[in-house]
């Protein structure tokens, strides 16, 4: 596949080089969507937590680190079951490198982060097997619709990531509610893609709230309401608010594809200016298929950072080639802002030192052991 | 006086005009700092509020109607106990003209606004006579100094104002523990200054909390601890943050003299990226003396928008002229970056026509009456 810098054109090849193209020279701001939903509770939803009732301390701890450097609402950094770090490393590797901005939105959060964050409101989503998942999804969608049009007068581009456990799974439930077929394409941060579990959970969803699959293909607000998460209206609204005046980089796997339904829903005319921006752990996934799920709304670009930990000589690195993490926190978008930004300089491997130096201080030196090294 | 366009270079005219000049062409990013204190609430101290229990909402509906254009926790726009409207019509105005950007910094804040906002935490301020003003102020005064870096990597520039009833008050209380003379020099929302009030409520404050004034010359968190409100960690960290790498317009009257001792007791290595921007009428009132406090600090220029409200056909803006109300919500600095940002195209008498604009619309058609029209 065409690759221009370490950026792999995976789809709309044409598309993506001259979005790429628009964004040289350009100044961009990264944007951190944070949320919770008590879907991620369900036992093997997410492994975005050491345990599923620690899922509500993933957003606000990846968002602590993006912005400080390291967490402050836990010990360490987030972790999956077996150990391995968030992806927020990736993140904040590729920011530091390229000095790119941060800024935290949160949206129905659980644990608030110390550190400054723009407020959405909001309440946490509920358990989506309940079919009432999030409060006041206008609400949310227009204060973020506002601050997205502001920030785009400053901004050049965004780059849009999110931090939400569970956060699949919800897609999931919004895409099939918005006749979107994802059924065993949504991705997942374990290496076994527990998909039946998933799409039993949104069955009962739809069940719960009286939907059928597709029938809220117009209806993006309740599509959220019933089976989505707080993080989807504060997402789909900074885009809806900013990608009129510049381009947005969507900065995440398979849930993306919900946020692109959504937008679609309700102004199609900004679809130009955006892209998917991911890792390529996520396309080269066989558990899932982005492709498959983007193809079916609208034909944006995705660019995948080339990214490869094979012989990273962390063991908590390396596991991202077996499949765990893959992508987060805008992960696999943070790192192809960074080289854009740098032309080309900032290598995918030039960002694994990056990322392993980040490793060694923020996952060596905390509580637990440091697998590996 | 030297103008360029509609700004009167008043002190320090040189650096002054040298500040303009690297405005020009740039980006400005428009931050209202809002937060609250009960000093607002002891009687005849403030008239940001019909009466003084409703100086709470004052900074959330001001914060609404520059993102929103309308008030929302509020029916109509915040006014003074005549009914005089709040300066927010001149920053919406000079913003909406201009088409700069706004962000809403939050800390220590009673009511919240149903906008979004970055969120600094922080408890609203205590009554200062009582000595103990501000909580966790380090941590405010940090985490606006984590949001003041990232902004300054995709503002040009930034135009920081404020609304916190009670403000000039404990801008008093500050300036004095500090060692600064500013008795009698503070400005008031009212025409008849109550400079005695004032002084003896900083007394009362000052004994509270058993400091001498000039004590706290070098400890500037203390004296915001003791006798200062939760705006001026915020508008300082935000100036510590960014201003080693953009300009700031600190865009008020006499309480600047506060921020300005602050910043300069912790970094005095950002001075040189500082001016005032305010309006005529701090300049031109007898009642208090800007010029006289920041002299004593650093001369940094002051910059003043040349509004003149004599001849509008409502009388609640021809108030203005008697020194009703006079500056806020950054409307003196919000105007000035309206005047650099169009290269004069806006001037005084543009920006007063859609300024009336903006008050028939939401003060003659909110609840209470059109005075004058």
């Amino acid at each position: 596949m065409k690759k221009i810098h370490d950026i792999i054109l995976f789809h709309e090849e044409i598309k993506g080089e001259a979005f790429l193209k628009r964004l040289k020279g350009m100044k961009p701001l990264f944007i951190c969507v944070i949320g919770n939903t008590e879907t991620a509770k369900i036992p093997g939803i997410s492994a975005a937590g050491r345990k599923p009732e620690l899922t509500d301390y993933t957003p606000p701890a990846d968002a602590e680190l993006l912005l400080l450097g390291r967490c402050k609402c836990i010990e360490g950094v987030p972790v999956t079951p077996e150990g391995i770090p968030t992806p927020a490393l990736i993140t904040i590797s590729a920011l530091k490198l390229a000095d790119i901005p941060a800024l935290i939105v949160a949206s129905g959060l659980r644990v608030k982060p110390h550190i400054p964050f723009l407020d959405l409101g909001g309440e946490p989503g509920g358990d989506i097997r309940g079919g009432e998942a999030v409060e006041k999804v206008e609400e949310i969608m227009q204060r973020a619709k506002i601050a997205g049009e502001n920030i785009s007068k400053i901004a050049d581009y965004l780059v849009i990531g999110e931090s939400i456990p569970g956060g699949t799974t919800t897609a999931l439930g919004v895409l099939l509610s918005m006749g979107v077929n994802a059924k065993g394409k949504v991705s997942s941060s374990m290496p076994n893609n527990p998909h039946e579990l998933k799409v039993k959970v949104v069955e009962d969803g739809l069940r719960a709230a009286n939907v059928k699959i597709g029938a809220l293909a117009k209806d993006p607000i309740k599509a959220i309401s019933c089976i989505g998460d707080p993080m989807m209206p504060a997402f789909a609204g900074l885009i809806l608010g900013a990608a009129q005046r510049v381009p947005i980089l969507m900065a995440g796997g398979t849930q993306m594809g919900a946020i692109l339904a959504i937008v679609k829903a309700l102004d199609p005319s900004v679809l130009d200016n955006l892209a998917i921006g991911t890792t390529r752990w996520i396309i080269a996934d066989k558990t899932s298929d982005l492709k498959g799920i983007i193809a079916q709304i609208w034909d944006i670009p995705i660019l995948a950072a080339d990214l490869n930990f094979s012989h990273s000589k962390f063991e908590g690195l390396r596991a991202y080639e077996k499949g765990v993490v893959k992508e987060g926190v805008g992960a696999g978008g943070a790192a192809i802002a960074a080289m854009v930004k740098s032309g080309g300089l900032i290598t995918g491997k030039i960002l694994l030192k990056e990322i392993e130096r980040n490793y060694e201080k923020l996952v060596c030196q905390s509580d637990y052991q440091c697998s590996g090294k």
